[in-house]
């Protein structure tokens, strides 16, 4: 990659840093993002799903499609990083490390571009809304962008200030939790504080019920398999001598594969409901799955370490002892086709100092060309290999 | 009693049942009742504690001082009674009995003044503000109500729809209940709900320590001693997937005795504490003693046994088996000096349609009068008893 | 009484309490007791329900049949009092007063027999096997013992050193609670310590049936009404790794009335089935009624106290403000006809340094007459009252 | 290897699998495998550590010295497999396949006697007693079995019905969890079950402990790191009737890293203690740490894997997903010195029939000239690669 490009991106993703928008407001985002693409002479559309921008490179050659994906939405933190390109948007923040995944796409896009007569197939660059709690991918998927051409596969990345720049985290098989939802009433029934006997108390049916939930991870769950049920919060009762009668807690569940999603719904629902009418009160469940486990394709996740293997060296690789219990809608395209998602270091020496989403969190902008070149090479001997195939 | 007087005290309470006021608001009512006993030719105070009234009526002769109390607030409650003398005052009703506690309290004065001459001694009138929740009582202890001329026993009556218009209610000891207040705060750490071991979760916390706490109750307490620890509400973080840093508890805790309220101040600071730091989260427990028991009298409900058995014969009294968990705040001035407290049934022919502190509670008036005659024929008697100590 | 009867009393209650027997083993006692009888010239049939016996003292006179009760059995406990007259049966005591319930009904016998001339009516006196836990009355009422001639009424005393000497517990309504019997058996399922999702945990589904069961008695029984549930026992599980497929419990319910123990029956089974079956376990309870509370009847309550205090003055009545939690097997007469239990100062001038069932318990002797002399006034008193009904 | 050897192996492991004997009593075992070795040559030495045995192979050149070790202990089962060399020794079966262990190994030590010539250094077998519960490794290398001379290096295998005849089981880092011991006793007070309140409930304390400890593991721990709490016997109380005055637990605690156990040791205790204060009970806690957890050696692992594709083909290795919470007193040798721990799947075409531990458990006896023939190239490959260094 020419010091031009490298710098090109930096530029690009300071940019995007000082406008931040919310899921499905990424209006000037999006704007920005067809403009460059349009630049490069692809074909653009933009107003998918509300604010999502997909642009095609057809090689003008029979072969594959294959895409590549970034997300738009930034998150409603204050930023407090004190970079001279801070937010200027008041309460929002590329904090998900967002502005670089479409920076690292848009060099990628150029790159690609530019080799168009080295390749074959098509390239499809997507750029959607709302990745953080609104599931954009779904919207995405539901407005067609997998097909016209059909995609065969995908490719994503995330900037990861926990591993060192240089180094891109990978996995095979599950590499990010599903996120399912689940919110509990407990109905109990009123009455004055001193003649509990006179009403049924919602908050101690919720207390027990909250104490039984823990066996469905402790005992009840392979230990070898992660998976987490987090209550977040609970509001019950208003007056001090006044019996609860309701009582809604709202919390979430991590799991890595299907199966325990589906155990989980149906233990937790049980569970609530017989714990519940055990005390005389009554449970109602709603139990939502959300974003599914984002799982790599065998075949591509070899083919991204044989490509990072080749451009830095097997170093580079970092193979990941287990997924992690954060949550990616990159999951709902990777249901559909066979992708592969890797985590690109972005911590500069070690590890950066804050996480993601937190309002200090910093990347280091060496790790934006290190990702533009590998999605570049990656699609390169995608293309290539299913040529030959 | 004259029919004439029957009648006037029916009136009294439907006069100040159309004009309810909430605690330390009672200034009509106040003005009201001043202006009933000035006529009477008492010598009256008002002001006191805010809206309180107090009325002497000195026989001149020496002798013992007995206070009759009654107490002026209304409930925050929109009647719903439909009676024609309902309250028109939006919001506000005496839906607790105090209109009636006046009245009655009124019509004595007036018995009494009238048969002054064969009185010895002293009789204290005390019309106080805000007995629901804030303890008006004490307030006008403080004020100096007991004192100048020191006031030596106190009577005090409360309508009850529960028992049936005719019969008394009367318990040895404990008649009513001490009424404290408990608010836990449970401090954990917040954190991402799908890393619960970053942080410490107080929702879990908060649920061991609710399930534990029933114990001081159903086995740290004689079963034979009531005593209720009812926690009223919760609420504690705000996002399903960000583990909840505080969670907090408001409750009420009801006894007869204080040796057990000390006893459950103890134990319920104790455990919360104890419990949470074996959960690595923090208890904080705020634990206030409000009204007290209420303890009648051993003499008194003797003698008040017997004045109501000489009046209405012995069938007229009913002896409760045991305390009310409800409160009075009649009970900080029988911590002072001996007193004592009856229920005065006023549900009809057996008990009334709907309980105290209901939107359609009403009384059989005819409770009134027989209420007011008692508390005249028990300031003499106990006149004359002392006197002759 | 003449000294020479009170010293006769204190006689007979040492010699028996040389000898004490277990429940249904109360040979020598039966032997001893049948023969006194026989020699005051009574009717007298022994081994009634194995080991009790029952005298008739006939009037000749028509008049009611009053029966006066006592019980016979010792308790499995080593006597520590160092006493003269100190049990000679090794492990056996008679640490529950037995021994002086049959020295005063005897005594009552002996003084009844005396009077007999003055009597109308028939006597009946009852001695019993097995009260401690076996529900011996019940066998006598299978046996007959309350036919031929048919009782009327039934009296009983128990002697009681937390009362001082001299005075006489009395409680109008229940006295003495019932006594239920819980078992609870949670099935889980065996399996391999290191991986509990292929099991199910007995012990945790029991360890959250046991904390949920608290609620029973602190949040759904009225806090004035007494009730205890008490788990005494529990067992589970053989090996440290081995996931526990059993765990048994035992308890005890104790109640005032029969609307609780129908309550607590319905609510122990249910809350122990469906929270077991939310822990993915199963419960399976057995639930049998025990003895009964006892309940005096309000007539004899009432003459009771009369006799009592035609005999010793009104100070001797303690009105026992709350019935105990501990249980009679006297309810049993007392379910079918009307009867009156009372508590019998034993304690000397405040009360006894131990407790009933202590090994070092002891009782004041001149608690014996009084309750000889109680027993003979309150028959001949029961007597003339029916005569003339 | 020849036919006659895979033979021979297979002949060895049915005749050890027809005389099983439990921990430090592998006499007849013990006998039959030091005649072996000394048949091959070696220089043996027995009664280690009670019935050990372990034979040195000198290549008489200078090297390294890597052990080979087998273990040699029975489970006390009867058999249920009805093969014709079933168990004689009644109650006592070879369940967990350290029959073929021996028997491989064995193999392993005649092939490199027989190769001596091409081999430098030295290689130990240690055949030691007591895997299952006695950690028999301990008392091996207290007796110094890594001594004399120096061993640098160990290998073992286990053999693995859940996995595939020919695929071995391979993994990185921890293979299997280490398995620590807890012994709570629980201290309240007796009393009469009718009177909670006058004593401590054990129980109710035990209960309240055994669903605050699910949060360790629930919430408490990383999802992603694998760790099991289970309490597997629970002992409290006599009588139904009285309260329990101790409650006795005994579980145990799987982990995969020393951080996790020293973490589990200190919240157990920890939260043991508080809660039961908080119940006004006493929790003693004693904690022991049993197996490490057994960590295979980075560069061990690789030689063993590559080792295993020269072999049988890189098919023939399963990277499994995460470590078995099973334990291994292996551990305690690769806690001394790095060492490689396999499982060699003896399922047959899939996987067998029933687990091990189980009285029906068989194994592929293919899978036994496969795990030799590992055994002796792993060991001359080590040498070499030694040498080298």
């Amino acid at each position: 990659m020419s010091d031009s490009l490298e710098e090109e991106i930096v530029s690009i993703r300071r940019h995007l840093h000082q406008y931040p928008e919310l899921g499905f407001n990424e209006h000037l985002t999006s704007l920005y993002v067809a403009d460059y693409l349009r630049k490069l002479g692809l074909h653009v559309r933009s107003g998918i799903a509300g604010t999502g921008v997909v642009a095609l490179l057809d090689s003008g050659r029979p072969g594959p499609c294959i895409a590549v994906r970034a997300d738009m939405d930034a998150l409603p933190l204050q930023e407090l990083t004190g970079l001279p390109y801070a937010s200027l948007h008041e309460g929002v923040m590329h904090a998900c490390g967002h502005d670089g995944h479409m920076a690292m796409v848009l060099g990628a896009a150029r790159m690609l571009t530019e080799a168009k007569a080295q390749l074959s197939g098509s390239v499809k660059f997507i750029f959607q809304p709302a990745e953080e709690m609104l599931g954009g991918a779904r919207h995405m998927i539901d407005a067609g962008v997998l097909e016209s051409p059909r995609v065969d596969g995908i490719v994503g990345l995330h900037l990861w200030p926990d591993l060192p720049t240089g180094v891109f985290g990978a996995k095979s098989g599950t590499v990010m939790a599903s996120m399912d939802h689940v919110d509990i009433t407990v109905q109990g029934r009123a009455g004055h504080g001193a003649a509990p006997h006179q009403g049924v108390d919602a908050i101690i049916a919720a207390a027990q019920l909250l104490t039984a939930l823990q066996v469905l991870v402790s005992r009840e769950s392979d230990p070898s398999e992660p998976v987490v049920l987090s209550m977040g919060s609970i509001h019950g009762g208003s007056l001090p001598n006044i019996i609860a009668d309701t009582v809604e807690m709202h919390g979430t569940v991590r799991a890595i594969d299907q199966g325990t999603r589906e155990r989980m719904k149906r233990r937790v629902t049980g569970l609530a409901e017989m714990v519940s009418s055990g005390m005389n009160a009554k449970a109602e469940v709603k139990y939502e799955f959300g974003y599914p486990p984002t799982v790599n394709d065998a075949h591509l996740i070899d083919l991204a370490e044989e490509t990072l293997s080749s451009l830095y060296g097997k170093t580079a690789i970092q193979h990941l002892p287990h997924s992690q219990m954060t949550s990616e809608d990159m999951a709902y395209y990777m249901e559909q086709i066979p992708g592969v998602f890797l985590l690109v270091g972005a911590g500069g020496k070690e590890r950066g100092e804050y996480p993601l989403h937190h309002p200090q969190m910093t990347i280091d902008e060496k790790a934006l060309g290190l990702g533009a070149v590998f999605l570049a090479n990656f699609v390169s001997n995608y293309q290539e290999r299913k040529q030959n195939c």
